[in-house]
């Protein structure tokens, strides 16, 4: 993956990401973009807890989701279309309730019809992930015309 | 897994995920429970859509989880503190917007450490599932004395 | 997929096997064939035995991607090329090492570019799965002209 | 995982992997061991390709799984009876058939009951990944005594 060159910066992903997910856009923030590889960052907040004191199970995949996104994304540019078609999660620490998850999505393959990649996501401050995921995203056909 | 035999029913099983789960309880029912099997609905409200008129991933995946939750509490009793360790979604089509989920689980193995689910998601009315999901949750030790 | 028809039979896709897989296809035999469901059964022999007694998770893996690639074609017809491209499994309980193992392979969607299955693997005389598997399958684009 | 030690080393690991797995040791090298990570080698020989010059889906799976499998004896010692709970796989690119396959094994958590990993495979000489894998092993329990 070496002729990889970006299409989209971190400021273009932020914009594009309020633009087509105003639902949650508040809650990620893109922070840093590199070929092949991107850090999301999810703000934490009374919403995405479990009782116990720990970021729930759909946030964590959430956030995942949303890096792999990203990271397609940042590649071959906007294209709300994308979809998840396959996910698989290691929940593997406790995130603790007071501090943000920070994701990093490594793309791992970027084919016309399939993008895969590779998550970690870490309490921001704890040095081990608590949690890793796989995501595969179909890409839809460039339209033709 | 013959001599299965069910630990809490359906009602019981709905009082404790109120119980516990207070943020989201009100979201979930479960509708039926059966040895090994659990039947849950996810009432989806605006919160768990996505532009283009489809319910998120998220609330996919946290149905599909709840459902293997309550498929292993309804043979084991109320433990509160199973945690998810494993999941893997296959996401297959784009749910309808104004139909609830209904998750069907159908627990494969309970050890005394792990539990082993199958869980498919049908968007209610619809003849073919949206999604299907492996579920695996380490079981907390017995408290001894 | 209610409109499912089934493209070959049993016998078919034994000979198709035969044809395409001529190192592998003695190990296995498609037993039963039905519209969106294979059972196959993998003959369990020396080669594919662990120490310890019992069969190893490179078979059971075999077994299983052999079935679903096997339900895929019996509603497409023979396609050579299709290729497995994700897969997840769960080794729930130790197969004996003197029976044979039973996959049912049930095909969940089938899409132009993708199919996705769920498969239980049982060995022969025990009641309760030994592993399950999700797999998908990526369908070679139709020949124009 | 910052106070992790080796127990044991290259040669030791295969010296160890010959006792427990006479079958495929022949297959299967160590290369190098570090801390929560080892390289394997796959030797392909005639028995890994599959027709149409690939190495088949149950060598890359398992690689994959010695892979992990070593990673944590390294940590942990030698236990043979260390067994695969879970695995998902993503096929990402066709390997070579004329090239050995290389497994890299991150130990990403090593808890008292499980361990899980991260797995990357190449064909010898690609600079792409062919596979990513994800693996948990059951770890038994300490003889008390």
């Amino acid at each position: 993956m070496a002729k990889a060159e970006l299409q989209m910066n971190a400021d273009q992903l932020n914009v594009f990401m309020r633009e087509v997910f105003q639902q949650v856009a508040d809650d990620f923030n893109v922070e840093e973009v590199k070929p092949n590889e991107v850090t999301m960052r999810l703000r934490v907040t009374e919403k995405h807890l479990r009782p116990g004191g720990t970021v729930s199970g759909p946030s964590m995949f959430g956030l995942a989701d949303v890096a792999a996104y990203v990271a397609t994304l940042a590649m071959i540019g906007p294209k709300a279309l994308a979809v998840t078609t396959n996910c698989s999660l290691d929940f593997m620490r406790k995130p603790q309730a007071d501090a943000d998850l920070i994701a990093t999505a490594r793309l791992l393959k970027l084919g016309r019809q399939l993008s895969v990649s590779h998550v970690l996501v870490y309490s921001e401050g704890m040095a081990d992930p608590v949690a890793q995921a796989t995501m595969t995203y179909a890409i839809p056909p460039a339209k033709m015309g």
